[in-house]
């Protein structure tokens, strides 16, 4: 049994995916036919459903990366690949605090607030109102905007928080907003950009160099898949080849910059402490 | 001021990284000189020290990456490029209860405890009883074994586990051991594997297949590194171009297979919900 | 002026390229209105046209590449990037003898006679004769079919030459006709097979090692392209992941296996010799 | 037998390359003992020797990839996988002619030399004496520098050729002699260029489009090499990330600019005419 309300990932014979809130009196209708959601509730996950024509659909609880992939977008893709690898990178965890602009349609907020649990939050910031509201809705229906402060403005004039242990900006120029991160983060707090181009990237670099930050790293991530046939194993004819450029960098303190430590205790504190 | 037993990453002017617990009267000798721990300690989080010929270290506080990294290894290397990827694709987050073999050097075991936070459990299997010492003294070292139940022996058995949300098997031959997931996980579980042959890709899929697995995928992730300078940006000479394949299902469930409900309730119950 | 009768390679401002041979009385119906050949004769290589809506064409002489895209398939596609890296590692140049199977739609076969050139040979092997004559129509058209031997049969009798000093199989088997190779080649002569799936590749290895081959590698290459956007340089966002593994082997001679000089003098000898 | 004079290249167990000129008198000294050069000649192509030891080494006829492999280098190296991509994409052929700057150690030129066939010829350039010689001496080597022109001087007073079908730079800063293309070649002639970083990729596109060019693109090869184990196919742990950034576009005509036609008959005439 499944209890309505929740979020069901169903997957139909071919793989196509579809997430939806588990309503009494709802029906999914797919091109294999009719699926009846009390029907769901009943089977519970890990079970399959039939449509009305028979065909055997995957009942499954969505698990983090079926979340970000069924964001509402209107905007720019972050991916599983890129977004695994900043959690990892940024040493998101219980209880971490972070900053993040821009918001975006909340693809990297929701795997931002569902890392850092309860007793940790994500400050986000969005320009746009539209995007702004669209990461909220998204975030809404996973039950994790709770976690999150939207914020809807530009951050020329700062973040209006300080002590976070990461930041990650998803900007066009983001260059122009370096000088707004040290009061920010706790001094050697690990920043990250996300960037399209090579000729952005150069300019960030710069933009790293003159400023406090430290320990530079720029990568790419590239994800490729194989069709699952056993006796017939083979990479798939086409990947994406490219969304973004990665670059992660120390934000380094100094006499007045910032404070060292975060502002106030948190109920689960950093394991290597 | 950072606390004595804390860890601490210092990095050398050419990039060079040192993983170290603070102890008052210690020293840490580099190519480049002696570096005094209490120093270090004084200054803090995000500033800089210098040896004793004056070259300037960063001193910072590790993040997951940098822990994983400064893992002591005699097995394998699994790179933090596939673990965030696996913690995403898992839904590994606080309060998660996730099934882990083989053990290893424990890099993964690292990963996965600091997602789950102090709500959640990591149970490790480990056949090699000098595998499992080594792993329980690198979790030790950043204090994140008591989240880990580690079990030194065959799982041929079983896991003596049920309900888990997620399993990964690290292991040589994974298809001989597809029998003992069902009853170790919730059903719908999502069960994750590493194997560096297309071989042995090929053997775990026709286990899969034939199991009650469901939704397979098979990737691989590649990481390529930029020279971080803005004025002759190019990627790095040589790559790593292989660790290993991922493999990921979904664990079906039937009559009598598994129970579909965590056994216990979980003080930070998965978001989605 | 070009000579009526060449080929023309038209590309439209939006980069679609047009392959045509010229004819005084022909037009080119485009997306983008029509132009006609006696202009396009009159312009010249290296010269643009207009369609008769205003719209400028270059119009270029085509390169082997261009000639290899061009190709009318109905087959699975062999591309440049392949192909460039099998003439050189075959050592194909002036004055080569060549032996391929199967000829498909005949792209690789157009490139090994182009670089075979007039005193060079290739004997290309097919057994579906829709398959055969397509080739032989494509070879026709770029005015290299008189480079080839076409035959359209099964080589599960052998080749019916020797003395080759390359050897290329495009088939979904060869290791079924391994033992048709010796005969067929000088000794040492480098061989070479493009093969889409692991397993494949696993079962040729196996029957390399059986057989008189020395030697074996196995590759794959990976091409991708960047948007020419001086200052928005970046990857284009998808690729071609996978066309197949190319592996390579050296056949090795043995007392009466096979001759090891080529039957007929050269007029054009191999350059190191 | 084989001839002596003859190039030869010896292949270890453990597929060590040597690269040599059959000399009756000469050993070749390895670490797994002596081989008589005698003994070579005797065995002849495609079958082993043994050194004193009584380790057999594969004696074979060196193939153009063996040749480029075998250059003696003392500049940045270009790799086949880039070579033979080249040469398709210039329309390298029996009979073309081709200019090249800088001629580096000689392995691209090689290539060339040995595609262009007898009836066909390279023009090389080269600012530094050194290198120039160098080069010079490996064609000599492979018995190819008959068909190459070698000039030691800056191009920046141009190429003094004229009707060129193909050119390619491999200099630092290509955009300084782009007017110094079009005099040199046929219109419509593809150009290409090798480059290491991103800046002067976005460099050159940025003179491309102020000059006579059209129909640019910018791409990179990357090859990723097996392990050639039937029972444990998997990639190598480690592969080459980055040579550079290949180049191309058509250098178009236009009134009083250059010549449309080559010069002079070639007796192997383009295959497409």
């Amino acid at each position: 049994m499944i209890d309505y309300g929740q979020l069901v990932l169903l997957i139909s014979p071919k793989g196509k995916r579809y997430l939806h809130r588990l309503d009494p009196a709802a029906e999914v209708h797919t091109h294999e036919g009719r699926i009846l959601m009390s029907e769901v509730a009943e089977a519970g996950y890990g079970r399959s459903v039939a449509t009305h024509l028979g065909r055997p659909y995957l009942v499954l609880r969505p698990t983090l990366s079926d979340l970000i992939k069924g964001v509402k977008r209107q905007t720019q893709i972050m991916y599983p690949k890129e977004i695994g690898y900043i959690l990892l990178r940024l040493g998101i965890g219980p209880g971490s605090r972070v900053v993040e602009a821009g918001t975006g349609s909340g693809g990297l907020t929701m795997a931002l607030a569902w890392s850092v649990g309860q007793s940790g939050r994500v400050y986000t910031f969005e320009r746009r109102e539209e995007f702004s509201r669209l990461a909220k809705k998204n975030l809404d229906r996973v039950g994790l905007s709770e976690r999150v402060e939207f914020s809807c403005r530009d951050i020329i004039e700062g973040f209006g928080v300080s002590g976070a242990e990461a930041l990650f900006l998803d900007l066009r120029t983001p260059w122009d907003y370096l000088g707004q991160v040290p009061p920010a983060v706790m001094a050697g707090a690990v920043c990250g950009f996300l960037l399209p181009t090579t000729n952005q990237v150069s300019e960030l670099l710069r933009g790293l160099s003159a400023g406090p930050f430290a320990d530079p790293e720029v990568l790419e991530i590239l994800v490729r898949r194989y069709k699952p046939v056993p006796d017939r194993l083979r990479p798939e004819d086409r990947m994406v080849a490219h969304t973004g450029y990665l670059i992660f960098a120390r934000c380094m303190g100094g006499p007045g910059l910032h404070a060292q430590d975060p502002p106030e205790p948190r109920s689960d504190p950093e394991p290597a402490d």
